[in-house]
């Protein structure tokens, strides 16, 4: 079972994965947890490009860039595993590239949709949990962190629309959509993913 | 208007675009020469991993990292230049991505060509000049250059099926291509290859 996590910026995806991760090892369960873009040593590589603040990427070839990572991560990492019947956690998957470049950057969202279930030889996540965080939560985080990266300096409107996409998608997939709310304590809000996975049997 | 070179590995395209644009430089006319993956800060940081031989890389992942290469290309250089009314000679576009990725990795042809017009913001050459050498030259010329990146490590079939591959092009895109023998002296193939550009008065 392949399960995603996706979210705005600094909503927590990272530690939740991390608390999941503790349980489910503790509980003598092995998954495969993996990030995007990266993953490989061809999508770490994409992911210095795409992150570097001094690059200027035109939207279209940043949806490929960031498909190209994918599609080694498909072929290399996420289908060996799903063929060994391991559960794998990834840290974003193509929902983030619909939402930000889809939604934030304004391309279409259906020949996206398209070109990412291209590169996933048609593969969609079965169960996705969008950590989900008010826009200014995220910025006051992101803040906090200090150096922000390049898709972290864009500007509020271009964040409100990542926000909003990411809603419109859990409308849109229902089946494999659970909305967490990202300000919870993060105890509360791994014990609230942990049920899901449990409910849905992704763990033995 | 927008001339592409396309050929297997050594075939002698640079070398050709160099006299050309001798040649129309010292007519007076002015040429934009870009060459692909590359050509813009992204594309260079792209062609990187591209040609880096410690790299595997997924056909799939591969074709989306060529286009992404070629969506910044055409949106920072191709599409101003062709605005500005400016001949562009470009060295190597988007038949390469079939020719190696369609026909010598065997992806599927028609889903790359419109992956690649997806990049292209629908552009394509106006003028293809498929410089043709045999494969056993190639293999020959490549030796004798030393140290192969990535592409041209590839064994023989492979660079037999791109040989063949672009044929296929050439025979199904037949206004736009021009076939020239690569084996002919480089005075004597700038000359056809001119003679073609002042038929088709691509400049001026």
């Amino acid at each position: 079972m392949l399960v995603t996590f996706e979210g705005i910026e600094a909503a927590g995806k990272s530690t939740l994965i991390a608390a999941l991760v503790g349980v489910l090892n503790g509980r003598g369960e092995s998954v495969l947890v993996t990030k995007e873009p990266g993953g490989t040593p061809l999508g770490e590589a994409l992911r210095g490009v795409f992150l570097d603040p001094s690059l200027r990427i035109d939207p279209v070839a940043e949806a490929m860039l960031l498909n190209a990572s994918r599609a080694q991560l498909v072929a290399d990492v996420i289908v060996p595993a799903l063929r060994r019947g391991e559960a794998v956690l990834c840290d974003r998957f193509f929902d983030s590239t619909i939402a930000y470049q889809g939604y934030g950057r304004e391309l279409d969202v259906e020949q996206l949709l398209e070109l990412c279930l291209a590169a996933t030889q048609r593969i969609a996540p079965d169960l996705t949990f969008l950590v989900d965080i008010p826009v200014e939560v995220s910025a006051e985080r992101v803040r906090a962190r200090g150096g922000a990266d390049r898709l972290e300096r864009e500007d509020a409107l271009f964040h409100a629309r990542v926000h909003a996409g990411y809603h419109q998608l859990a409308r849109r997939f229902p089946q494999r959509y659970v909305v967490l709310d990202g300000t919870l304590a993060p105890q509360t809000l791994a014990a609230e993913a942990l049920a899901v996975l449990d409910r849905r049997r992704v763990v033995s």
